[in-house]
């Protein structure tokens, strides 16, 4: 079985954690941004699964190898359906009702959040390494991905370099969230 | 609606989050320990499921909000789901068939693991709080979470007192492991 099946399975294991992590972040501040990229997420999903399926297909009808298969298959149905349970998260705040207060309070446990900013090419995050930046202990958050075009970059480290037109996502305190938009935007131009 | 329907929402919203961390973890690592934990955890979040649900039929009765029953409902199956495809994921690695050494490798993509460790009366670790024992710095290894009989602490502090007893989830590099379980099971006396 060649590369492509086990890298397939590995970008999907990576987005379904993260569609997790978002779609409690998007209910949680009722936040429309965030709840629409667990939206493309799961869409995203959706077609590794198919790909892994005709990957794996291939691979059997080539070298056999079934048990080995039906475990891939078997995994990759169970990231579907948590990429799916995250999106049905993510949902009730796409929804016309307004989730409950009490709802969100319920699941407000640290005043860490997660927030998304797209990298304008002035800002001053762009071509510059994450290591260089000092980001997170300059401004308190941190970057756990990177969107870019359709490709995704997890955890990148001080060596990712940021680029024009990079959709961030990042964690960190409620507070912090302000100055890293503007980061993003350029509307800041200083850490 | 009271605090207790929140309070179940909660705990369901933190155990699904461990338990996906858990099942590929378990997966990367055939780890059968940590997927049989994954399995304990799902039993919990049914209960919780179930609970969930007669607390928000009788608060209905009682004061009526529909609306807010039914997002709680639907979010508590949603996390009902995540869970039960975390469980099948762990199923992988209890089941007979050994996870083929290239799926695992497929998800393994930094050396950051979790580990389990019971706390044994004579451990160093018994009684001491995660702040004075300063176990991260010291070992490499995080407690992301701790069972301590039926309950489950998320995000312990540096105020977190830990227990005889206590199942500690701590993450950290695979060569930080071995001393990690030696601490808590008492066979090491040092950090």
């Amino acid at each position: 079985m060649g590369l492509r099946s086990e890298e397939t399975l590995l970008e999907m294991k990576n987005l379904s954690e993260l569609m997790v992590d978002l779609a409690y972040s998007a209910l949680l501040y009722n936040n429309r941004e965030i709840a629409e990229e667990v939206n493309h997420l799961e869409d995203r999903v959706d077609e590794l699964h198919e790909s892994l399926l005709m990957q794996t297909l291939k691979e059997v009808e080539e070298k056999g190898c079934v048990e080995k298969a039906l475990i891939m298959l078997r995994i990759s149905r169970s990231i579907e359906v948590i990429a799916d349970s995250a999106k049905a998260i993510a949902d009730v705040v796409l929804r016309d009702v307004e989730p409950h207060e009490v709802i969100r309070e319920s699941i407000r446990e640290s005043e860490i959040t997660i927030t998304l900013g797209r990298v304008a090419p002035a800002s001053i995050l762009a071509n510059r390494t994450l290591g260089d930046l000092n980001l997170a202990s300059e401004t308190g958050m941190w970057v756990i991905a990177i969107k870019r075009g359709r490709r995704w970059i997890f955890g990148p480290d001080e060596n990712t370099m940021i680029k024009p037109g990079d959709l961030l996502i990042a964690k960190g305190p409620l507070e912090g969230v302000r100055h890293f938009k503007r980061l993003c935007s350029s509307a800041d131009k200083e850490l």
